[in-house]
């Protein structure tokens, strides 16, 4: 346990002490490559050689042992899918520490596993659930906007999970998800098509996103729209004249909507049918904070918090998924926050509201599965917003340091990875929470 | 997210203003009455009548209503296992916010919940998923010693979880879970008898400790000892005169044994039913640290660590679970870790090593459930001993504030732990990991 508070007791320290600003992410703009620099792709699992192919495929110079590649790394894709029993685990050290040590500034690790839930044996399942807290450390050890991050492939038949496995490779990989560290993304066997243009992986999609007028939600809808989806955004009427900018700078619709209406689901399913044609892409991130310590607070705050983060969402996706919604290839994305996975004083209300959001995701992965449509939910951590900016400064600066990457997101880094779950690649990702919050010390 | 770094901020600040130590925490002595005070039953749960009345059996004085009660409430019980909506949460607030104002010190909130996933429809999973948000949140707010937990029943016949559900109400109101705070157990519907005598639960049974010989694993041995069990204390040979003592101090036998040697699972066996006639209960807590970081370490470091924490105690569990090994009854509790669920810096191989051990739990769980036997880990936080006091003071100092009870935990607090999932009456808990870390903010 002794290094566990490092981060936060010398990070502070360190920034008085004139030690220089935390490392510029590399974030994503089409066009860019997919990683800078050579990729290590070893480990001897299901995916390394398909993996390897599909990498120089896009472009980038790929080598399967260490001293084939010059330079510093630009990533290291180690498969350990195959690893049977706790002594396979050697080949992760062996051939891992000499590649960490050669990773460069904003590199990538993304490790491979087999999803331990889809097997049986004892010991397959302890070596591969030990690369869970292999992952996570191995983040916080990481310096310079480097990441580590597993993907776990379900035991099925390798070659139907292996277009699942390379989307969240290429997300990983990718600047998309610079702010998404030490976390585990499971990949079922839904066969995942790559996208006709790679830079606009969402054309001829129609995505809604709620809470669309500012903030991560303005972020959301530029982010869709500047990956080819047209986009309505949704906000209430006293936001209407913020959202109607953001309407017209992602050329898309606005609708002004109270979430919690009834009739909001088949307001917002009209808006999209009539208008556009079809509606793919749902992103639930309307939601409010009402914060006060829990013996002080109203019933009003209690209530409405619940009413607005959680019963909103379940009331308009019964609409989605009921007849003329959603359809093949249908995508809806919740906004959870860490709050709702470790708690937060004086959010008792938006806790249990975040919290039952995951359930909604647990609650449907099932249901949607069949029909070629996923539900998934993002946690972010601290984000730099307007509201993050009201924080004190003392607070938010241990805020903003006290993860892997030693600074706060950007609302876009959200959007990012609700635009990668929302493509058609992801479709074996169902059912999972993934949080955006550069590996924050805090969880549960 | 603003007051989510609160704690880590103000904690260490406030000591160096002269605020006070942090509450002294009410830890169980055979004999201490269940609860200190008062509690309130309420929420019109499943359980709530029943539990009221197994309270009143066991000398509590109990109230359905507030206004019932005079002082301050040793304990609330908030049973929300039959909400079914996010609507139903309003009771939880009405009820639970002018109760918690009167809590007194050391006092306990435990919530009842239904497992979500033993449910089918969203807006009761949301409902029921809300309740680990609220709880960790509270958990959260408390201060003084108070601690909240949550208690997930199975959605069968809540007559058959309800002796399950009492044994878990128990542990957390009394002064056995101590250090237990901000967690979620799960219960299922295996009957669980109560103990014929309470003062020694565990009479009868024969427990082995690994890595008995000091610190967490000592404290083990004396905990099993003082409720009843006879212990076989195991360490190397090495370590072979403070066994001894160990051994001789709980009135239990002493076996010098490498858990890594091939034949370690037969020779604890044999030692048991040679010696005591049976073995019962089964506690891997032995194992080993040797921290670096991934880059620095040596092969002989990383594999090492898997070797004793992960692969000796898969090994082991082969002979226990096979024939003539563990019986009806039979109970294996495994040390995990907080690194192992939230990776740390420098434990790459220590954090495999405890996530991989989560990994057996989950693999056995299934598989021994029809045996009537149960697999459990606890994973601690940061706990007092030997090893902590040699962390230098300022990291050691935050380590042991970051957690909802601001101070470290002590040996004893893990053992109390492990004991009740030793427990005829925990027969209904299995496959869980329970953290004994004071709500660490630390987590995944």
């Amino acid at each position: 346990m002794a290094d566990l508070f490092t981060t936060i007791i010398t990070s502070p320290l360190a920034r008085k002490a004139g030690v220089p600003q935390p490392t510029k992410l590399r974030r994503y703009t089409p066009g860019d490559p997919l990683v800078e620099g050579p990729v290590l792709v070893a480990g001897g699992g299901h995916f390394d050689t398909s993996l390897a192919n599909r990498l120089e495929q896009a472009g980038a110079q790929v080598g399967t042992a260490l001293e084939e590649l010059d330079g510093r790394l630009g990533a290291l894709v180690l498969d350990l899918s195959a690893a049977a029993d706790p002594s396979d685990l050697v080949a992760l050290h062996a051939i891992g520490a000499p590649a960490v040590k050669r990773l460069a500034k904003n590199a990538r690790v993304v490790v491979l596993g087999t999803d331990p839930a889809t097997l049986t044996d004892v010991s397959h399942i302890a070596a591969q659930r030990a690369l869970e807290g292999f992952t996570r450390s191995l983040g916080k050890e990481l310096r310079f906007g480097a990441t580590a991050n597993l993907v776990l492939a379900t035991a099925a038949d390798p070659a139907l999970a292996e277009s699942g496995v390379w989307s969240a490779v290429e997300f990983f990989l990718s600047g998309r998800s610079a702010y998404v560290d030490g976390q585990v993304v499971r990949v079922g066997d839904a066969a995942s098509p790559s996208a006709a243009d790679p830079l606009r992986p969402l054309a001829g999609k129609v995505a809604v996103v709620t809470g669309a007028a500012r903030g991560i939600g303005a972020e959301i809808a530029a982010v869709l729209a500047r990956d080819g989806a047209t986009v309505i955004a949704v906000d209430v009427p006293q936001a209407g004249e913020s959202l109607a900018k953001v309407a017209n700078d992602v050329r898309g619709t606005a609708l002004q909507l109270d979430v919690t209406t009834e009739d909001a689901g088949r307001r917002i399913l009209e808006h999209a049918t009539s208008r556009h044609g079809s509606l793919d892409i749902v992103v639930h991130n309307a939601g409010i904070l009402r914060d006060k310590l829990f013996v002080n607070m109203s019933d009003d705050k209690w209530a409405a918090v619940l009413n607005v983060n959680l019963r909103s969402i379940i009331r308009m996706n019964e609409t989605f998924l009921g007849g003329g919604g959603l359809g093949e290839g249908g995508r809806i994305v919740c906004l959870s926050s860490i709050a709702g996975i470790a708690g937060n004083r004086g959010q008792t209300n938006y806790a249990a509201s975040k919290a039952g959001v995951i359930g909604i995701v647990e609650a449907l992965e099932g249901q949607v599965r069949d029909r070629g449509i996923t539900v998934n939910a993002v946690a972010p951590g601290f984000i730099e917003t307007e509201m993050t900016k009201s924080v004190p400064f003392a607070t938010r600066e241990v805020g903003r340091r006290s993860n892997s990457l030693q600074q706060g997101g950007l609302p876009k880094d959200v959007a990012e990875t609700i635009a990668w779950l929302a493509q058609p690649g992801a479709a074996a990702v169902n059912g999972q929470v993934l949080r955006v919050c550069g590996q924050s010390l805090l969880g549960a």
